[in-house]
Formats: C-alpha cells, sequence, structure tokens
C-alpha cells in the first residue's frame, strides 16, 4: 500500500540505451511510467535518455537521484556485454558489485546448472546493498537501491516490475485534472486563458492543439491538487469557451 | 545540402512540456528526431524531458547547447500562457526578445487583422538574432539562435520544420548499422558476443531482446562509421551464430 502525505514526492526517469538514441527502437516506458506515477500521486519532473556508456550514466544517475525523491531508470540489465546499468549504478552509489544469492536462485529456478552460463550470471550481479525487484515475467530480477529503482527496457518486463514497485512507494497528494475540448483554434482563446490561469495560481492549464478531419482544434487540461479550484477554473473555462462560440453566432 | 566533414558531430533534443511528464500526450518526436539524425551523420547523445517551467527550461538548454553541437527541442512555441520557449531560449542566451517582423509578416498571410489578436502575436516573438525556421504546416515559424532549433512539439508540424533544418547541419560519417537475427535467445550469445565486441572496439554491437509468438529471440545490431570493420564483425557474429546453431544439432 502506498502511504501518502501531504508532501510532494517527486521522480525522474533515466532511460538507458544505444537503440533510443539511434532511434532504431522507439521508446515505449516513458509514457506508461508517466501515466502510472501520476495516477498514484508521484510527480515526474524529469526525463533523460542517455547511452550505454558507463561515465555519462553515472553522471545523469547523480543528478537525478540527489534532485529528485525517486529515480526510475529502464534497460541494460541482462546478459550481454553491452547491458552496464547495474555497474554503472554501483559506481555511482560507490558501492561494490557481485553475484547476489537471490538473484543466483531466481535464475536457477528457470535455468538448468548446464544452461547457467557466464553470460545470464552477469544478470544476478547486484550492487551491494541493492533489493530485488520481482520479474514475473522471465524472472531475472531488477533492483532498488536507495531511491533509485533499476528496471529491464523491453516493456512487457518493465510494466511488470513497476507493478511491483509502485505500491511499495511514498505518494503525494494526487493531481486531479478535467480535460475541456475548446471547439476552438488555440488562437482564439489564449488572451483569455491566459487570464483565467493568472485567477488560479494553484492551478496549471495546459493547452494542447490537435488537427483532425473537422480541421485545427484544441484540448484544454485543467490541473490542480485542490478538487474545488480545479473545479471553478474548469467552470471558467467553460463560461469562456461558451461566450467565445456565443460570438460566432453573431 | 549538409557539409559532411570527418569530424563527429553530436546533439541533444531537449522536449519541453508538462503534458508528457504527466502522461497525457506521449512523445512522438524523439524515435523520429533520432533516427532522422543518425540518417544523415549526426549522433544524437542525450535527450531531456522537462516541464514547462522557465529556470528549469533555462538550466537544462544552458546544459546541452554547451556539451553538444546541436540542440534540438520541441513544444512550448504555440499562442497560449503556458508556450514559455521563445522566452527561455532568449533567458539562456542573455538576449532580449521581441515582435520579429519577419515572423509578424508570415503570421499576417493566414491572419486577417482582425484575428492577429495579442496571442496570436506571441507567436511572432523571439529572441534577439535568431533566424526563422519555415513552418510549411501552419506557418507559425520555429527559430534558430547559436546551435539551438526551436520547433513545435506537433508532431506533423515538427516534422515539417526538421526537413527544413537537415539540410542546413554540418553532418560527420555516417553510422552504419547492419541487423542479425540471432534465432537465438540473449543468455545464449552473451559471452561469444561480448568476445566478438572485444576484438572490434570502434564497432557497437548491441544485443535487443524481443518476444513474438514463436518465443524469445535476439536482433544484433553491429554498428560502425567504418564499412570494413563492420563487415568484418558482422561475418564474425554470423560464424558465432552458426556454431551455435550447429551445436543444437547435436
Amino acid at each position: 500500500m502506498n502511504s501518502e502525505s501531504a508532501e510532494i514526492i517527486t521522480a525522474a526517469v533515466l532511460v538507458i540505451g544505444d537503440e533510443i538514441l539511434s532511434g532504431r527502437t522507439k521508446d515505449q516506458n516513458i509514457g506508461h511510467i508517466a501515466e502510472r506515477l501520476t495516477e498514484i500521486g508521484i510527480d515526474l519532473r524529469e526525463v533523460r535518455v542517455v547511452p550505454d556508456d558507463e561515465p555519462v550514466i553515472v553522471d545523469a544517475l547523480n543528478a537525478l537521484r540527489s534532485r529528485y525523491t525517486y529515480v526510475f531508470t529502464t534497460g541494460g540489465i541482462g546478459p550481454t556485454h553491452d547491458d552496464i546499468t547495474a555497474d554503472a549504478v554501483a559506481k555511482a552509489f560507490g558501492v561494490g558489485i557481485d553475484h547476489d544469492p537471490r538473484a543466483v536462485a531466481l535464475l536457477s529456478e528457470i535455468f538448468p546448472a548446464a544452461s547457467l552460463n557466464e553470460a545470464r550470471m552477469r544478470m544476478a550481479r547486484l550492487p551491494d546493498g541493492s533489493d530485488l525487484i520481482v520479474n514475473t515475467v522471465s524472472k531475472a530480477p531488477g533492483f532498488r537501491i536507495g531511491n533509485v529503482h533499476v528496471m529491464a527496457g523491453v516493456p512487457k518486463i518493465m510494466h511488470a516490475m513497476l507493478d511491483e514497485v509502485l505500491p511499495t512507494l511514498r505518494t503525494g497528494p494526487k493531481v486531479l485534472s478535467e480535460t475541456i475540448l475548446a471547439n476552438a483554434k488555440e488562437g482564439e482563446i489564449g488572451t483569455p486563458l491566459g487570464d483565467i490561469q493568472a485567477a488560479y495560481p494553484s492551478a496549471s492549464i495546459g493547452s494542447y492543439p490537435f488537427q483532425n478531419e473537422a480541421g485545427y482544434n484544441t484540448n484544454i487540461v485543467v490541473r490542480s491538487r485542490d478538487p474545488e479550484v480545479l473545479a471553478q477554473a474548469a467552470s471558467d473555462v467553460r463560461s469562456m469557451l461558451a461566450a467565445i462560440w456565443e460570438s460566432r453566432g453573431q
């Protein structure tokens, strides 16, 4: 169970992998983690994507873990030479790394001794002081050390690991949101929408243009942790839109 | 036309927008930019996603623009109060910002004077010293200042702006790549694949597991700027795989 407090809980995601930066693999993890964290009341504040390059991973991880309540990494925990996340995390924390008996035991459940080769045993190497993150899909675990959660890059496995991690996290007051279809172009509503934003500094009002068969349109998203502020700001947005629609009829 | 040199040209992407961090909008721009840069011989080295928060944007932009040859930003250049990218870029460069006559002229082409309101005029506010990036989709331009290219967040518009920008960039030697389907699990090939990587330090060999109806499989991607190194390393990978398949038949 999450323990919710009045404190704002923040997070960053660190995506590790040359294949994302080359464009070969399109990331599917950032959006999923973002959505799940928002749902439970954790503010995702930053995402970084870095290559399979140890000093770069170490620097990014140290920057993020000192700045946010939690960090979630994806990628680089498989059995091949380019899987260097565990080593980079150990270096970032300044701790040793070795085969973890709990992780070895998990791998032994799926690999007979003859196939538990050196490469597969790499997946049992964890930084000293880590806790395991259960992998219900393919056994090889992720791990948590300090405020950093290290997960697989394969989306299906990452999703399963995140399911294990989320209930262990502290959460803050959820950001509530309401989406209002403007039936107007962004440029028509920009000035009055800015006035409403100014009137509700504790809400955050976003304006998202899109285009479909019917032409240009806009979604307005009002967000606040306070349900009353949300309701009032959303009501003002609706009145503003009604006035704009009305003025077109004249 | 791109001017290709032996120098390695690097880049970073800065995605700006609360809606990506809340998970409401799933980013579609990172993968596209990554692919296009790789194609023309520019190494994408880092991506960051930050919220609509001026000091945070300024810090990220200054970190990235000092570190890489080029920076590409997406998002936050529309007509509403939450579009603060141009102001943040001006602040990062320590220059003023004002309505740019060239941008005003472009907006005047599509908006009659009566609808070119204060909100829409925001889209003509550019940092001093900027060049315009043509927007063939909806006119409101992006802009370039120094090594920073500021583009829209709406994918269709961003794609069009990137088409304009790419031919103006310096490029380096392209990274060539070959993808080899392993017909093996990652853990079967990890050790010999690491040996091949060690034999070709100027190549970069990645191993990407995936799962389909037939079970677990792996793509091996060999990358190098040198076609001969690429061919030799790829050939060694194929021989290694053939030996593994052969050993299964015994």
